[in-house]
């Protein structure tokens, strides 16, 4: 198979619940205005904590400083793997689960944290540039390695990225096990031509912009969202458009534009993490995508600012040795 | 004929240029998304000074205070002029020479400031809420005259609004004689169904939010913007949208939305005052709409903040007697 490190820089950054006001401009111009950007790769998930936005530095050049917006120190470079055909695959699952032992595992073995973005198209894994000599060390021989540039897929091999292995691996890990939430609401997982953005642009607005503001006026909803959290995930990377969204959000839009696959699965959603989790934390992906792997269980992965979203058909939805946060 | 005092009171708000992206948010919510306001008059005008916002007191609180933000004192009534078929009206124009002798005439011979906002569908005069008691004895004699309270239209007569009149006029005016800049674009005067705003929802956000950020960004253009000058107005009231565009800004959107009338006219601009115009100034727009009346020159009247704006038709287009600014 082939592992694509993609042309694209980008910033993880967090926009806190009430600043997003100041954000309205750039974000609606990030969203649906690809003419007035050159911003290739943009993604906005809410949660119930903040406003996760992962972009590049052409995106990023949009946002002004702010207190309301936090910026991760790092540049992420995002890869993706690609099956060629050449290579026979087993495994029928989709998301994660698919380079969970190829990609996810040995990177959490060589202690590189990873932040990861499904989208209805495939599956980014973003690593920090520092980490990238031991992520094309690591992989290299599982994968023919592509480093696109200008258009092109150039190969790299270890050597000619940095003078050696700078594994810092120890081999007996012992992750720590975060608790986890498990909201009541169904997901879908969409997709949407960009061509027909503009006609649901106005309810996508309303969605990611005004949706919040009635019921966090009491500032009371922490306790009660227990049941169901908000979760609204956009990305707009190269041209593919992928939504994320629970069924109260998708009976908004109208139903003959967004697509999900055939059988138009719902998902349940476990959410990694009591506290956040931070970006230098190895090896939770790793936990949480090991089993699905072994049982071939498709699961997207969705990681945000402050913690990590895991979605699971709710056919293969056994919740075993987790702790329910309270 | 009836004259209506409608149920709205009205702030009159002036947003600057570099401010705009602070405003996006509750714009926006004002514009496209009539569930989540109770606002039922509004009214956005970018001119190259900046941007005039009309609002009744619901779409007010949705502006936070900020010294991008100018607010005129005073409340304003918008008043109405309905032709009840019971009258005989001689004149074939439209817009405001239909109440220049009517109504411009008398409230401007009694000093009475009014602020005109011509529309696709009508024409509102404004004026302040102070001033009501004058208005009302002013007009009775022509006009029956309603207050909107409500949805009921209730009869009012100058005694019942005030202990008397309150006239100050005198009756030798002598008008200060303005500068005209006259640009060259041609302006079409449009309207749309509300449930296809959303169609256009992209478009419009284009031309009121981004499209001065390119050309403003040299801070050059003043001198060479007075050819063609930026004046976009956008209006939803009482549920009706009026559009006032350029050729240049109508070319963006789709052409089987927007409607005018039949004729399809275009309009040129004559923009009135060489220094901002200010609030209290009486006169001015009687003294643009007599002659226009005179000769049954249709005409829309279109204040701003900064200066007043006449359109009529290139057709009837014969300029004297004016200054044209430099």
């Amino acid at each position: 198979m082939d592992l694509h490190i993609l042309d694209h820089r980008l910033r993880v950054t967090s926009i806190a619940k009430k600043g997003l006001v100041d954000f309205t401009h750039p974000l609606i111009k990030l969203i649906f205005l690809r003419n007035r950007t050159r911003c290739k790769f943009f993604s906005l998930t809410e949660t119930p904590e903040n406003y996760t936005v992962v972009l590049d530095e052409e995106g990023f050049k949009e946002l002004q400083p702010s207190e309301h917006l936090q910026v991760e120190s790092s540049i992420w470079l995002p890869l993706n793997v690609v099956s060629n055909g050449n290579t026979s695959c087993s495994s029928q699952a989709v998301g994660v689960t698919k380079i969970a032992k190829s990609v996810i595992a040995p990177l959490a073995e060589q202690h590189v944290s990873v932040f990861m973005l499904s989208t209805y198209q495939t599956d980014f894994i973003l690593v920090k540039e520092k980490d990238l000599s031991v992520v094309i060390s690591t992989l290299e021989e599982e994968f023919n390695i592509f480093k696109e540039e200008g258009g092109e897929s150039v190969p790299v091999h270890s050597q000619e990225v940095s003078n050696g292995l700078q594994k810092n691996g120890k081999e007996d890990i012992h992750p720590t096990v975060h608790p986890v939430l498990i909201p009541l609401n169904h997901f879908c997982v969409m997709s949407l031509d960009p061509d027909t953005l503009p006609a649901i642009a106005t309810t996508l607005i309303d969605v990611l912009f005004y949706s919040s503001s009635h019921k966090d006026e009491g500032q009371s909803s922490s306790s009660e969202s227990l049941d169901c959290i908000k979760f609204f995930s956009f990305s707009l990377i190269d041209g593919y458009i992928s939504l994320v969204m629970d069924t109260e959000a998708q009976r908004r839009f109208p139903a003959d534009l967004l697509f999900t696959s055939s059988s138009g699965e719902l998902w349940r959603m476990v959410r990694i993490g009591g506290q956040p989790l931070g970006f230098d934390e190895c090896g939770i992906v790793a936990q949480i995508s090991q089993p699905l792997a072994d049982s071939d269980i498709s699961a997207y992965y969705i990681s945000t600012f402050s913690f990590d979203h895991v979605l699971v058909s709710p056919y293969n939805f056994i919740v075993s040795n987790t702790d329910i946060a309270a």
